[in-house]
């Protein structure tokens, strides 16, 4: 040591602030949590009453019977694309329900659909770069894009989702501009979070703009088994294989978040075979977990039709509830629409967990965030869920998949009550 | 649309390759999955018989009848640091069987250790930076730290790990030369891959060159569980809090993977508050499985001991078999020994599933690959466990824990045959 005297073992000099040693840029540290609100209409939750705990029981048992020994093994020994039962699962129960004829090699398990997002962010995305994303998207995938340095454009939605028209010509001025999109993430069925569900015409006129333009899409369908009338349009990456003989543009994405439980992380990657090769060298995490791989296969393979059909009709209901709260209490006549000049408009998706609120123009959502929190409320701001945040400042997002009907009613009257006091 | 013709939706463009439009510089994409050969001295997997496949049966029985409904709520409606019954248990398990007093709050369950790396390198390191390992270390930091455009320096190890002296040299150097190293990576305790295990003396003097040079300490001890004595020294980052009132340098993390199985993904970080909280807002995944933790936390609260102390002993006498094969087959006077001009030198390792080999100078492991892939010989080469893959040429390491005894045998003679015909 040049400059500096030896350290001493027995007397170590004094400990430093570790965190100040970590790069800057990082987001803020999490806060001390909370327990979850009463009236918590954020989160993506699920009906909790609706867990198959019995048919998830059985098929642990029976699973770890077949397969515990198994576990000694990184992938059960098996091929790390992620256990072949639930491959085959899955890539059965697209090829019966979303019209997508589908290998298990075309299939990459992944644990929960935001690592099929990180997979395919790093695919593509350097920082710089640009992606086109519907105007009203996920909240997740914009801030996961921002934070590589990468940027969301936003397309314009009408009620079949992304508006053809609008897509090319952002397309076209992008390419203009010599900075193409890397690709368009979209979420065609029971869109998130509008609701909307993209008719089949439509999905032909985006594929071939997306083609035309040389510009991959990631289609994004983790709702789609929660669609009302259980008919799911073929997806738009089997459209796509149907025409291009074998070669998709589309990576396709989907979750057992939604149909089963969110709180078991295990989704699945659909796309070419080169594809799903190159990101699963991306993918070196040993695995996914292997316990829920085999649990969902089990209790899947018996029962998974069956559970989604019933899962649909509770989250109907709850969500015609849900509309019922918001018209009655922010609708013509009520006291918010009096207050705002106007009555706050709710979708009627189509399927999934959530409704999304517009609010008369002029309205910042966010504003609500503080005071509704004070009464056990959350809901997500609309600029946390667009693209542009000013475009969704007067939108709200509200799930409604966890909360009894009597939360459901009571906690949109008390939103209410929250926002013509404030 | 201004230089192109608006594509028709009837007839779409033709496909086009997706993989091309993707970024520069991905690792090789995966190849085709090939089974597992028979002498697969590869890859950290463990002894199929120990698994406690009764004791998971139940434990999953148990935990879903008690737990089951809350997994429709993401990270069962709990801490996103993981299920409370998950952390406690790691929390008590540390402070009784490696001297460090933790609290549940100190714990950030993850999806497997690697997800610790990740999010420890993703803290702490930018393209360019330095980070200090072991010279011969875990092949998969190494190659998360290349991933990111940084690099590794090793810092020289002995029979009690890091040689202090040498540490304090390079710190020395870095310092001076304006670059000084992010952290220090370090597995003190069941070395990957010698198998060593750190003195207490030794493990003050590296914390006190660490503390006097301002570098944070990674200390990964994975393996620490198998340990053949049970008695575990106190972790450094133990002995860094005792002296420290409550701010410690060290950011530690375990896992599951070696003591129960490692195709459940459960690991564990443990550091102060405000780096756990730090590290929570980098984990954007949604929680780990949470299934598995459920049920390990179940487990591991009636049988862990009890399990790691019989894996103990079954993994020793494996490791006890190992290393006579190689004595026999590869010690002085065996064919390998004449044609390479000299025995070669096997670790004795303090626990863990393997064992480092030393070959005389000279040789090159790497050129075994293949032709001991073609007797299904799997092995890993000295210098891919090596910072400087020149100094681990003449090196390998040989997991046994998956291994019969037979195949232990029959392996390591089919490998010395590979060798000396090579």
């Amino acid at each position: 040591m040049t400059e500096t005297a030896r350290p001493n073992s027995d007397a170590p000099a004094g400990a430093f602030d570790i965190a100040a040693k970590m790069v800057d840029g990082l987001p803020q540290p999490a806060g001390a949590w909370t327990p979850i609100p009463r009236f918590s209409f954020v989160g993506g939750n699920n009906d909790s009453p609706s867990v198959p705990v019995g048919g998830l029981t059985e098929a642990a048992m029976a699973a770890l019977t077949k397969h515990g020994a198994e576990l000694a093994t990184y992938n059960l020994g098996g091929n790390p694309q992620g256990f072949a039962g639930l491959r085959e699962f899955v890539a059965e129960s697209l090829a019966a329900n979303a019209h997508m004829p589908t290998s298990s090699e075309q299939v990459l398990v992944v644990s929960g659909s935001l690592q099929a997002l990180d997979l395919v962010n790093t695919a593509f995305l350097r920082p710089g770069d640009v992606v086109i994303a519907e105007e009203a998207t996920y909240g997740g995938m914009i801030s996961k894009v921002a934070r590589r340095g990468a940027r969301c454009i936003g397309v314009e939605l009408d009620d079949d989702g992304i508006v053809p028209e609008h897509l090319e010509r952002l397309l076209d001025e992008l390419a203009g501009a010599g900075t193409p999109p890397r690709f368009i993430y979209t979420i065609p069925t029971v869109q998130n979070p509008t609701g909307s569900v993209m008719p089949i015409g439509r999905r032909r006129e985006i594929l071939a703009i997306a083609r035309h333009f040389g510009v991959p899409i990631f289609e994004d369908e983790c709702y789609s088994d929660l669609q009302w009338t259980g008919e799911r349009p073929p997806t738009l990456r089997a459209l796509d294989c149907a025409d291009s003989e074998g070669q998709s543009v589309v990576i396709y994405c989907g979750s057992f978040s939604k149909s089963i439980a969110p709180a078991l992380r295990v989704g699945y990657i659909v796309a070419d075979v080169p594809v799903v090769r190159q990101l699963m060298a991306l993918k070196d995490d040993a695995g996914t977990g292997a316990l829920e791989q085999l649990v969902l296969a089990e209790y899947a393979a018996a029962h998974f039709d069956d559970h989604v059909s019933q899962l649909r009709e509770t989250l109907r209901e709850k969500c015609a509830a849900m509309r019922h709260a918001v018209n009655t209490h922010m609708g013509a006549l009520s006291r918010v629409a009096i207050k705002l000049g106007g009555p706050v408009q709710v979708s009627d998706p189509k399927g999934g967990i959530f409704v999304w609120l517009t609010f008369p123009p002029g309205t910042d959502t966010a504003r609500y965030l503080a005071p509704a929190a004070e009464r056990g409320i959350q809901f997500n701001e609309g600029a946390a869920w667009s693209v542009d945040p000013e475009w969704g400042a007067r939108r709200m997002r509200l799930c409604f998949g966890s909360l009894s009907h009597q939360d459901i009613s009571d906690g949109v009257a008390a939103l209410a009550e929250v926002i013509a006091a404030n």
